[in-house]
């Protein structure tokens, strides 16, 4: 058997993430290898005490080094109870978003000194890294249209359209930054082609590292 | 007129803080200087949160790290929307506890490392430091004893008196190591002598800097 692998989605609002992690977990699941599904910011109680309090309202105006503090504070319990102890066990860790969010949203979005993020991603997970990062990359209003039609948006979504252009073409940078972590899938077609397109990426993946 | 000092108090519990702070903040007032008095964790709406969540029971067994990073998000929240913003308005700060609580009962008293709490402290602070720090010491049981009998003991309060010991004798490695910045004061006698050394340390220091 080979070691159990840390997938992690990244994408702007309205990208389809939920969609994509269900195939994954299809995908992943069907090889018969253990799975533990979670998400960024919380997967824990902690965590999504934290989240509640980031996505509120309450807080507004917080420092941009408070709100990059508690987005590592949450990582760092979510690797200490859930990410760490689940690839101990040997199952692999499925996220919803992960520190990539962090460079994009805070980084390149808010323009936080990223040199400051990457000071931060060293202290809390020394080596880790995600395995492997699929990333749906949609244009900005299509994304912000469908995520529109959710819920009440909260308070990032509530921000402006330039905004997500700059997280959008910070994700791309990422991504175009480590080609051998990174799978850049193109979600703006139908939800079909997508899902096809996740499940051939992921497959051609699982053929690699867990034949 | 001088510029306004950012001053703090440390001590284990029960050393007698409160009394301390009433001091100095009547030291500082008499001289017609204008003050803000705050405490650490807390001091913001968000860090008062933040408080509650680390003092309560609920999230017992949180990782070192995700507290070490809770408690640095409450200060640079209380840096960014009352310290800094004091000192540049000319008042002087007086803070109940700061970052060398940290070193003390994390550090010291925990056994995390004591260059990561460096680590953050440079990333949250840049070079901001106490300009004058009291040290209120005294003999651990002396110090639980005092604080048993105000109210029930919190999650730090109940661990062992060796943790408080080695609290103590951080305290004291830190206070000699910056002894330009740093008084100690015998929290041990009467409160009547007790608040006599405060009184003429805090004058002595006033009549240096605020002449």
């Amino acid at each position: 058997m080979t070691h159990p692998r840390f997938v992690t989605v990244e994408g702007i609002e309205g990208a389809g993430k939920s969609t994509c992690l269900n195939v994954i977990e299809e995908c992943i699941r069907r090889r018969g290898l253990e799975l533990l599904v979670t998400r960024e910011p919380g997967g824990t109680p902690l965590g999504e005490d934290l989240r509640a309090l980031l996505l509120g309202h309450r807080h507004d105006g917080m420092a941009d080094d408070t709100e990059l503090l508690l987005m590592f504070a949450a990582r760092a319990e979510h690797l200490h109870a859930r990410i760490e102890p689940g690839l101990a066990e040997g199952r692999w860790v499925l996220c919803d978003r992960f520190t990539d969010a962090t460079y994009a949203y805070q980084g390149y979005g808010r323009g936080v000194d990223r040199a400051r993020i990457a000071s931060l991603e060293t202290w809390v997970q020394g080596a880790r890294r995600p395995d492997l990062t699929l990333l749906l990359d949609v244009p900005v209003e299509q994304g912000l249209m469908r995520a529109g039609q959710r819920s009440a948006p909260d308070r990032f979504e509530r921000q402006h359209v330039e905004f997500f252009e700059r997280v959008r073409a910070g994700y791309l940078e990422l991504a175009a930054a480590a080609p051998a972590r990174y799978r850049v899938i193109d979600a703006s077609r139908t939800i079909d082609e997508v899902v096809a397109q996740i499940t051939t990426t992921v497959d051609t993946y699982l053929d690699q590292v867990a034949a």
